[in-house]
């Protein structure tokens, strides 16, 4: 089903050994292999056995890539604040790593709005809209409401007190009156950009 | 301590009997009356006795008023949607009741932002805001984001699923980013009009 | 910016004066308009008023459609149960208004998994799959993991006890392990519908 | 009560030397133990005195068994995940301990439910089955909508964001449609297994 | 699959039609029917055309059988107070319709837990037990503290205040420190008594 | 008010400087001190500046105590099971440095119980009781039902899953069917013991 | 057990048959009957019958008495507004059932704290109080904080928004800082009159 | 728009590295800064750098201060305990780094009324109040009901149990009774300061 995905692996809570042996058996097969949620100890286990690993700390993301096809379309990934920076990153970089153009465009929550105007051209130019945001969550729909392209909602754990860990955004993302979005699990980055990618091939390839 | 400030009934779940007889007493007394969450039966009965007793059967507020002093400051008033008038104008109502003069700006949600800032001169003039909101309930945090004046938000109980009967709003406006925001119950329009009174008159009239 | 999208009307909680108001105003203007969540009295009054409006009982939907372009692409339409119709038509029939090519594939439910795998090879056809599920909502997830397009999942608030009106089904949708899902609130058809049929126009005609 | 069922040690939070008492009297007396949520610390010191202890570092059990009577039966044990297997070896060793024969089919979730049809014959050969999944949980569900043996249903708290810590995957086995499913709590492989060893000694030997 | 088990249908929130339609279709096939949560206007629709057609007004519960094959094994059934008994005549004629041989053993609640020592001997003989209760719902934990079958606990919704429409109870069950004890949804009698057959059924006539 | 009651400190949280300065200033005042919820590292802190301060590691208690008068009346502090001895000792700890005798009956839950009845004359000799337990929290509620003496609840927060850090208890308490219970927050050892003391001293010496 | 205590029927969601068979089967035994939470309905169907009993409206308590012995002691029961009203009644009513004397304070809420100011001393002189309190619920917490006896808090539902039916007024009253309050479940005058009763006369005539 | 009130940064989780880069930026531009939730670590690396640091442990405020403008109004902020005073501190470094004049009024919780009203005219003098507390958090509501300033209400997430971290205290502050109360999120103490300071402005300078 996942032809021309690669294969994903969800590193956290994975032993260091179970983790190798993963990475191993698709290294093995040829295939690219996308790690999220890893951790710098298991990343340099990797590294020492599979040289062209690379690691992004922020998001923990590892990449082992071996094919380089050219990216195609076009996916905006925004973040409300730096603080989601991380979950951005591991949307951002699932994204490309299934072939995906990129366009980052990140902290233009909307404590001040007119960042997020300046900006709203250009993100209306994505095919489609990963918005990520924590604390109130309003970015999603706030951008949704003004551009006609989908929008995938990512919220996040960056809060405190009745933010819940992310419920707080999740709930106004889902409540959100604008139209055309849609919401994933709190920090899913990774959710995200699959869903994204499917959107932005058919908007480029059309349903081959 | 409620001196100028008239007397108040809470109307819902009182008995027929037991609503007239508390405002007959305060009628006797000669002060102003302000009931909230009063139902249509209520008021029927009310205004066979009391022939001046006024009642907006949108919010639900009936007032007896008796003396007519000047209004002072600027209170705006501001909704989302329209669903949330009934709240706003409980809040209206309850601050024109006080004393304030009240700007009425509705409808204003940020699912079309263009209405919200063209409105945000007039908005930003005001002493302090009522900003209310249901569904995601952003509203009052784009607002104060906006403008340097305080900011009361009144969740309200509009809309469906994991909106939670207004706890998604009032989540929202708790874990908002923006500055010069603080927060009442779920459709508490009367809580938000009394504070908003508060802060007009020290604004008018100092710390007297 | 909703260019030919027609306008939409949120009925539930208007009243019938303020309902009528607002689909005259947009009659008015000659364009299309579609009405959710409408009561069988608001559709006769309106009825009274406008001859070409039509109503679905099931689905409280009320269309005024006078333009009649050429329907595109391929939205699946699926629910696991015969309760969860009525969301799953708001959502078909938001997709029609919207021009959009609609395939109903009702009452699949993972109870007997062999129904919903003998309908697979039609779901994976569309450009882009509508879920219906209450309950535990195990459908969205499971027809992820089968196709690779994307599937927008609508929890409903059909069950009971543990099910807290859709809040159990809405969970499964977030934490399903299978890719390319995203979520929408409990009941909401609607917006399945419009995001559904952003993702159809980019996949025919890709980003005008 | 428990004749027949040895003795049942859960250690989480007993301090060292309460847990050695517990094991020690019990030891004295002769009857094999089973110990569950055991540290390797308090394995260590156990073994120093107990030398036919054993230990199942993933699961935490401890066991320490003397009599060996032939195993009957055939209780099932299923994961979703490779990171449910601690949880289900909790239930797998607890029902060989209560001597009961074990068939342990692990990492068959849903996300490709291919690899959960080619081994659902087997599956429902089983006296019953103890189904154990984290995340959304749909596991349970979908094997008790293909087979007619019991299935009791084991969430785990394996997840992140809106899991909640096992309650997702809690309600979707609550609510599932499918026929022939009971709940225990999140992460309680113990429990699970103690009711399957008693549906399975009543499957062999009837109601003696 | 539900070989020798009926046809079941969940009336609630069927239209008349619909459930007329749905008994039809399933009458004409010569099955027994087993309908759930029926209302009296329902029973009285299908009274008309399929005469053999019983109502139980406490549960709800429709029967149409023609079968009748003599009764098996022993399934207890037993209630905390009288306010759970519509929930256990669900499950105990599910039961019933299923082929079981039930014990009804009502309103042995813990407030007086003498009540409860006076009948543990019979409800232990039983090869299976249906524990119901609502408000605290201690019952099912103290039953399977006291015998060595397994006990299948329903948490009513029966009380007030934090019982929460039933939370209180499934918790209590979820956690019971008893041995041998498995929980389904609140109310759930039919769900409660399917798995009890399939024990039943195994105990009586082991793993055909 | 507290006359009599000696001087109580909520030790968690204090830094030690602070710790020490509020033991210091009610040690000069010649006052009886309880410390609750104490560290190993404050008490140490302590013992070396006041020679007679006592500890108790499991429950957290200090004490520094001058007066001794004799205990009077007689307050049962019993426990569902061993991990809530904690809680326990800290309530009858409490009782007698307010001055009451109490008998401690630990480990005597539910799951088997005949241990309990075996205790029940003894505990309804007590003028009131302290029922503590973690898990389903069933204890306290089948107590109040076989004596006629006032029973004081106290959930703990012993358990997992769906225990919710002590929710789980705490609802089965507040929902108990059985008559004369109340119940205070969750490892409340201390509030338990105080109201538990208030009423020995009117059951021994009337209301003076 | 509850010698000297009557029987007590709780009345709510009993068939109006049922309800009748209960009381006289308690009626032609002679003893005392408290009726909770009955309707008008079913005490005319009562009345009807036995002529002695007598309905309280504002509670729905139900009373047939025929034995008149003094009562004892001092129960106050308060509430902090007058919706507590038929809750604090429901408490009054079943103390004197019980026999106790009961002295009702009622609407002496903290909104105005000085009138609590006024009558603390009066309440002091309770041997326990019972404290019916919504909203918010500090009352209790006050009080308790002001006198030295036993105070039994009691949430009640009343409130709208966050008070989520009486959750924000039990939390408040489990989390008090004052000492010397326990707390039954929300809207349950009966248990906190049950429990006062048992305290009371422990304070008139000791551990008989 | 913040004019006038200097450049604040939220310390906590950003790294050493973004967060010196962050104050350098805003010391070279030559504005006040305000850090909020600072970690000693994170102070001391900016110490080494900018020698006019200030950092207070106990709220985790660091201030670089230039300008000395003169302190207007008068902010009071008080608390319930101790405890709360890191929050109250936030707020109190807050408003005085943004020019207001503070009085603080600590450890007046309610559980000693008496201290509180010993306190009442004091506070009665602010131009608004800041009332911090964890546990019930009552404060607020108390004070509220006893002067006639606007009232901003902080919970803290002091306390354990069915506290939740802060909800308890926070359900308690939007149920309040009294009015002229608003609520920030649970231990916003600087979101209290903000407000507060934009209050005490329009007190002494009106709507400039
Ligand atoms: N960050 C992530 N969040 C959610 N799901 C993920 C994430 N990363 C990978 N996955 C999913 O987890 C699967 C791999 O799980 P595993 O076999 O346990 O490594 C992938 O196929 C993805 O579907
Ligand atoms: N809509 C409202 N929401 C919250 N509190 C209100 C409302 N209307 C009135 N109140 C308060 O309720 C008090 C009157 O309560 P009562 O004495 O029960 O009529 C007034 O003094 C107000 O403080
Ligand atoms: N374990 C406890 N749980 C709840 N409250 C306690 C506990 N121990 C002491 N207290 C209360 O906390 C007060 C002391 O608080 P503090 O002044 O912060 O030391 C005492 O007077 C008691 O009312
Ligand atoms: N303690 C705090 N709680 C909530 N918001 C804060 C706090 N401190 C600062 N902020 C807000 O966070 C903003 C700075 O965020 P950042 O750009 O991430 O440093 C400030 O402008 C404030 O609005
Ligand atoms: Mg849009
Ligand atoms: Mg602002
Ligand atoms: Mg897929
Ligand atoms: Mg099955
Ligand atoms: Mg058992
Ligand atoms: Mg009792
Ligand atoms: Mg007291
Ligand atoms: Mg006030």
């Amino acid at each position: 089903l996942r032809s021309g995905f690669g294969e994903v692996v969800y590193c956290r809570g994975k032993s260091i050994e179970h983790f190798i042996k993963i990475f191993q058996s698709f290294y093995e097969k040829g295939v690219d292999i996308l790690g999220t949620r890893a951790s710098k100890e298991q990343f340099e286990a990797l590294k020492a056995i599979v040289k062209e690993a690379e690691y992004d700390e922020l998001s923990g993301v590892i990449k082992v890539v071996r094919s380089h096809p050219d990216k195609i379309g076009n996916i905006v990934v925004c973040t409300g604040g730096t603080s989601d920076i991380p979950v951005a990153e591991e949307a951002a970089q699932t994204a490309e790593f299934f072939g995906s153009t990129v366009t980052r465009i990140y902290d233009i929550g909307i404590a001040g709005i007119h960042r997020l105007l300046s900006q709203i051209e250009r993100i209306g130019k994505a095919n489609v809209v990963i918005a990520v945001a924590g604390m109130e969550g309003a970015l999603p729909g706030v951008i949704a409401g003004l551009i006609d392209k989908p929008v995938i909602a990512v919220p996040t754990s960056v809060g405190y007190g009745t933010n819940f860990k992310g419920v707080s955004a999740l709930l106004t993302m889902l409540n959100s009156c604008a139209e055309g979005i849609a919401v994933v699990n709190i920090d899913n980055g990774f959710g995200a950009a699959y869903m994204a990618t499917q959107i932005n091939r058919l908007a480029v390839k059309g349903n081959e």
